[in-house]
């Protein structure tokens, strides 16, 4: 309990400690989320993502150094980066990028950096990075900015922990089948195109925006008529000059300004916590039902399987009925 | 159980209705499943993957004319395609996919594509993808080619499916931070550089040389020291005027003989039915919970979450322990 109460107090090591813990899922990680999880709900969520090359993690950067730097009426904000990496099964990718990010925003107390490499399930890593957010939050973070490498629906299922979520894009990035976007736009509440100094920049926007209106109005379909409507804005950035990003951030800000009058904050904050109580729930009754199963039961079930004498289907309601509790 | 019996008769029209019935997990599905499984295993399961923009789908085409084609000493192969998309969480973008393939393999009564975009989990997808391979290999389509669109944990989770994977690139698609080939390297069998007419064509046949010099030893930790060691090949393709495509099935033959030489085509078999065991164990058990908790006794759990009352952990533990069983 200590360690969340010095997390609380602004402690930097206790907060790196309980990162791990959290990260790690260990018991004090438990302990110390059940503490912190009543001082959450200050944060706004913001999810970064888009396809490998459009400059997501220079862009993230720069958001960050905007937020720390005052302007007219708005204080410098404490800024927390999650850099979720799931493309990574085995190796520490995201080992290369805090490096990376270190020389721009290393030594600046009120920034935190803190990036995760898939292992294991994907539910897990949904559900760390969920810990994670809870954590920051509880500190007083007020920016959280969750960044992920990749299109997949991994990145969109991260994403949506989000309450506002910015999709990259460049120019010239391949004009492949345009399912992929198509599918991506539809969870974007801003659209960036950054690199916009290179040739092609007028070709995409145009994409992006006719894209937009097909995707648009299936967004607003659960909604009351009267709901206000937010257009997703289509922006312009050269990250790495820091170009365009501090328009980025005012239409954040106008974003989280139509979510808290619209309603929506408090729906997404509600959405966002039933899908990770629900993952929580399926982790539970995995880890419950490993402990009962006999794992020689297991092994001759998985025996007839690989011998085809019986299917998928037979074999897994097998093992879920002979448990042990039967 | 007629259904079944069509399919393995080689029933065009029973095929496509047995497709839609597994992907729906419907309960005639499974019945087909059921009686089609011990058919299965004589199929060559290959996954491709790649980014955006690398002209995975051309390949994939040609690839399938190739098998169509007979040469020396080998007859033409049935083959099936089958493409997910996991990055389009609403809409279908696979659709797309398909009239556009229709046009080169459309006609041939030994070619069958089959698309799927995403809904719901990404364990349904998975689970909803082996069960298509399933009804393909009963049905006596020889090599099955899976597609993912994206380069992220859920196209590494499909990919697993397969006896042999294909990691496209090609040149100039971004050189962001490494992290994203370095994780994908890792599960490729063979590395194709595609669009290799394209500028820069050195340079990413050389960065992918490097990486899997990285990548490379760390695969066969786990084997016996004699065991013959495969080493990727990088291949260049212009898969739009079919340039190459031949040398990549003669090196994926290569890679089958590898397999069955080593043993590892078993091992494959059996770690891939496994993993499809526990994603359906885990779908039954969520199942059974949801059939099991009163709605009202839900809700007031999730009221208490959303005021921050209780912990997501708490909640989660409450729930799975006062279920109707207990």
């Amino acid at each position: 309990m200590d360690l969340a109460v010095s997390v609380l107090q602004g402690n930097r090591l206790a907060l790196a400690r309980t990162l791990s813990l959290v990260e790690n899922d260990t018991a004090k990680g438990r302990e110390a989320l059940a503490a912190l999880f009543p001082h959450t709900g200050g944060a706004h969520l913001i999810g970064v993502t888009g396809a490998p090359g459009t400059g997501k993690s220079s862009l993230v950067n720069q958001l960050a150094q905007v937020y720390r730097t005052p302007a007219e009426g708005i204080p410098a904000r404490k800024v927390a980066i999650i850099a979720v990496d799931p493309s990574s099964p085995f190796t520490g990718g995201a080992i290369l990028g805090d490096r990376i990010r270190m020389r721009d925003l290393a030594g600046d107390p009120g920034v935190f950096i803190r990036s995760m490499a898939t292992r294991g399930s994907l539910g897990g890593l949904a559900t760390a990075t969920s810990g994670l957010v809870q954590v920051f939050d509880a500190a007083g973070y007020e920016i959280i900015l969750i960044e992920t490498v990749g299109v997949g629906q991994a990145e969109v299922d991260i994403v949506r922990l989000a309450h506002t979520t910015l999709v990259v894009e460049a120019p010239g990035l391949g004009d492949d089948i345009q399912a992929i976007k198509a599918g991506i736009l539809e969870i974007a509440d801003l659209l960036v195109v950054n690199k916009a100094d290179r040739p092609g920049v007028e070709n995409t926007e145009r994409a992006l925006k006719g894209m937009l209106e097909l995707a648009h109005p299936k967004r607003h379909d659960r909604l009351p008529d009267d709901t206000p409507l937010w257009i997703p804005p289509v922006l312009r950035t050269v990250a790495t000059e820091g170009a365009g990003v501090r328009e980025v951030a005012e239409a954040i800000a106008r974003h989280r300004q139509h979510l808290t009058q619209s309603g929506e904050w408090q729906e997404r904050d509600r959405t966002r916590l039933e899908a990770e109580l629900e993952s929580m729930i399926k982790d539970n009754l995995v880890q419950r039902w490993r402990a009962s199963i006999p794992p020689q039961a297991y092994q001759a079930t998985l025996q007839e399987l690989i011998e085809r004498r019986i299917s998928l289907h037979q074999a897994a309601d097998k093992l879920t009925n002979n448990r042990g509790e039967a």
